[in-house]
């Protein structure tokens, strides 16, 4: 139940109809998913975010599956279900069980404890960890 | 160095001047801490928070120093550096040492990270930890 | 619903069920709470998981209805509703009715407004809350 | 000091000149934002950012001036110094003063209070605030 | 289903039932918000914080529907959904449509995306976002 | 410059003294990191803790550079400069550069802002990203 309608595909412009077809096809998906569709209220938006997705979790240095990772770590520390569970979801798709994602999120919970514990003393960075510019 | 000028003691209007010596009178402070002076651009705002603050850290069921502890905790969660020293300096001003501070920042990080780790593998609340309305 | 299957007593391997009895006789509790039963797919995890949160909640220099009451408002801080509900049900047990735990929400709703004020406006440390090293 | 070096202008690939060429012309500024230079790094990343930044932030339903306001509102809820002060500096650029700068930050403040009592005594939304799907 | 049983307004005491009536004669509402039913439980803080509201949403530099803008983002920042729904639904009764919503929505997407990143970039403000004090 | 001294490897109690000989061996420091040094003052806390980072960081089914990265990008989410700085050294220290530290970043910049923006907009999940139980 969101705050606004979903643009459903039945119903889509044709720029964000090509946009929806672009995003099943990428993702091999039988749906285009609800976040889409509630961007599509502002079809500049969704293409421009969409354009970004790809390149983001497109090829680079680092592989598909760790930014998955990444993407379910950032989400659980940010709070949101929803990214949670698709990204939880896709990883899955690539092979992740049980084990593994309990692992992923022992590393989310060690962190973000020493995170606030961290902001709550004060600490300062220790030399050696050195910064640019 | 915030983003808005500091209104000084010197130069606070009237309805402003009445409130920075409530607040000294009231923490026994030599000046008004800096988060009022910045607020002061807003009297209306300063007037209304500070009789929050009296309300909300006054006498009632929870003892102050507890509501200080709270005040660092809360403040090491949401990262606020001003507020974690603000209120570590009153908890050490009642009688808090280094090992109270810490045992207090071990509480965070135990329930930080759990925060996030649960968040992260959406475990549903136990039966048991029921919930009025 | 979690994004991953519980761990049931029933078919625990013998060093979770261990900890899991340790963690109904510690609590006095009939079940083991769902969050501990998601962790054990993780067992050295959930071992010294399990280790830490007895000294962090065990006997020290800040008594333990204070630690739960600093659990509740760290958990609302990180918006975390397990941990909200299961230590507002542990205060519940250790005598807090509504009007405790409200005033409890009151030091949080205080303290998290002025954090992010604090931070929008970059209002730097007063002088006298001095800081070590 | 980032923990990445910048990349400076005087340095920068051709298609990252052109990208810091339209960022300057379209701010009107002297140098490109060192978070642009940070960015450069993943050419492909920051020319999707770049677009998506112009499209957010141009023409639409709400004011310019007003996606200031809540630009500077969000990196406060979240924390970041860098764009707090970006914006804020933005804002002072369209005519803000120091009072409408704190009168913003006193609406930050009341509503991050609320969210955190509100996530920390679990109220459900009430009747009325229907929403779609 | 809130932590704490909603003090009703057939039950609340007179100074309680006093600032109910205050609350649906503001808002023209036939029912008080459940918030400020939780909150009632400490009288005291019910009204510093209902006054509050009052001046921090009353008339100033600052237009209404844009402070219900920055409460709705204020609100996605910090992950609240009572406020989310509560300011979702004042907006759509100043007349704000779907395609405004996420309008506004692109905006809290893009500097949040961008907070967190330099936050791990650890990027410095630039020159010429100068600050007082 | 944190709010409590740091407990000094010269100064160190026994306990203390053998658990910064393992930590300084553990990661081959000539140094205990500032962390560690702080956390002394509970002595029970940092040797839970240092068990808990040897298990969670330890050798399981995720590689130790991708639980770096997943460090660094939650203390990005949770705006911790420490963390940040730290594992961004141990980041580099495994053959990071720039232009991969900023491809991750890219990662959190994605997905921390569709988190908050579907915060705001209450999507709920696509049907398909099932969960158990």
């Amino acid at each position: 139940m969101s705050t606004v309608a979903l643009v459903e595909e039945s119903a889509a412009p044709a720029e964000v109809a090509a946009i929806y077809a672009d995003i099943r096809a990428t993702f091999g998906l039988p749906v285009v998913p609800a976040m889409f569709r509630a961007m599509a209220h502002h079809p500049a938006y969704l293409k421009a975010s969409w354009e970004r997705v790809k390149v983001v979790m497109g090829p680079g240095l680092i592989a598909r599956k760790t930014k998955e990772m990444i993407a379910v770590a950032v989400s659980a520390a940010n709070g949101c279900d929803y990214c949670v569970q698709a990204h939880t979801a896709a990883l899955r798709s690539m092979g992740s069980q049980d084990a593994e994602i309990v692992e992923l999120m022992a590393v989310v919970d060690l962190f973000s404890g020493f995170n606030k514990m961290l902001d709550g003393l004060q600490v300062a960075a220790d030399i050696g960890t050195a910064r640019h510019q």
